[in-house]
């Protein structure tokens, strides 16, 4: 009798952005299998046991945590955000795809959390209001010249842009020269949200435009959001500015 | 004094799907406005009082509600899904841009919720793994054209595809139009995920074919995933097949 694989999203970082389903899901687990700073958020029970593992070993991780419920163990995968993007459900889809017999009978779900985009994006206003894509900045698993070719489709044809992993130690120079790049393509005012760790107490959202706009500001917490030519920065009367991308379209005039 | 409006979302439909967040706001409200059918999933309490209004009155609920914020009022402007995403924050978020003296010093709070793709997509695994676009096939707000050229866009640089309001009775062939689009540009085995409903009683998700896939197999309540010619369907030993984009992106052969 094979056991169970929950993929779980605990959302951004704020206890209150956890869903019920994921609680649950990790109160019914026997192991809790993640990147440790996502499963530091959580509050294990006896008998739970904690299996950290680092950020670049998401493959390891998902056979790990099969390998257990194809003995008959209930594990929780933990991924911040949502596990669909850009997070550990591919991994886990993956292992099961290359070693069939080993995992294809294994009870796989998978519980969205809220993504970090959709945070970030709340926080401001409503910059993802209109058509918009979702790109992984992370060169490790794409050529970079699919990721410039992308960002510059997406930019063309009007869509906003949500953009995760922007930079880290070992990738500093992609999100400048995905800046600069853009730059070309959209106007010098185009609003960019840096939205840092949104809901934790290191939470940091700066608002900017695309011509003044530093990679420096972002790290490996941040997803950065670029709007479009119709996106708006609006300021108000003794309450924080908001961002948003209008329902309707506007012909460029 | 000026009161507050939340804009929450609440998930695609299962109870369990809504954070602790959203309830809280929900909670503080006096008045909650929305679509009948969301206002429908709430249990509200002794003096709250339930505003429902038709889905394409957007804007003039979004008044409405920054109307009795500006009078002192909590309010709640309730979404299904997540409020940023193709929903009532851009609206609200308008209304406060197009008449600042009126509401701008209104307490603007966005709560986010799992958006129906995430929902979706994690129900067949991660087809949602790797880069990707999200978009509305509505050509209320903006020109069919403008919609035709960023699918096609976004199909050639590679990203899966999430598309929110695909069809309706006053928008029928909307759909049709755009798979018979997408087949030019991607292979017929490309996968297409229809995920209505989910988390709902009447949950119904079918995986197919962009060779195959029928536009009547969707209905407003449905959010249609298409996959890159990357994505993969495994299926498995006495389980539900499962959907996802490797993290990987492969050059073609």
């Amino acid at each position: 009798m094979s056991g169970t694989v929950y993929v779980v999203g605990v959302g951004p970082g704020h206890p209150d952005q956890i869903t019920p389903e994921a609680l649950a899901a990790i109160g019914a687990a026997t192991a809790l299998l993640g990147y440790g700073p996502y499963l530091d958020r959580l509050v294990l029970g006896p008998g739970q046991e904690r299996v950290a593992s680092d950020n670049r070993e998401e493959l390891d991780r998902a056979r790990e945590a099969l390998d257990r419920a194809a003995a008959g163990e209930t594990v929780c995968v933990v991924s911040g955000g949502d596990p669909g993007v850009f997070a550990m459900a591919a991994a886990v889809c993956e292992a099961i795809d290359t070693d069939g017999e080993r995992y294809g009978a294994v009870n796989l779900t998978v519980v969205p959390g809220i993504s970090a985009m959709l945070a970030v994006a709340a926080r401001v206003g409503a910059p993802l209001g209109h058509d918009f894509c979702v790109m992984s900045l992370s060169n490790n698993l794409k050529p970079w010249t699919v990721i410039t070719d992308r960002l510059r489709a997406a930019a063309r044809a009007g869509f906003a842009l949500a953009l995760y992993n922007p930079i880290s130690r070992a990738r500093p120079w992609q999100l400048g020269e995905a800046l600069d790049l853009l730059r070309g393509d959209l106007g010098g005012e185009t609003v960019v949200v840096f939205g840092r760790a949104v809901g934790r107490p290191d939470e940091r959202v700066r608002i900017s435009t695309i011509a003044a706009a530093r990679p420096e500001r972002a790290d490996m917490a941040t997803c950065v959001i670029i709007g479009t030519a119709q996106t708006r920065r609006v300021a108000r009367d003794g309450q924080p500015d908001i961002v948003y991308t209008p329902r309707f379209h506007r012909e460029p005039s």
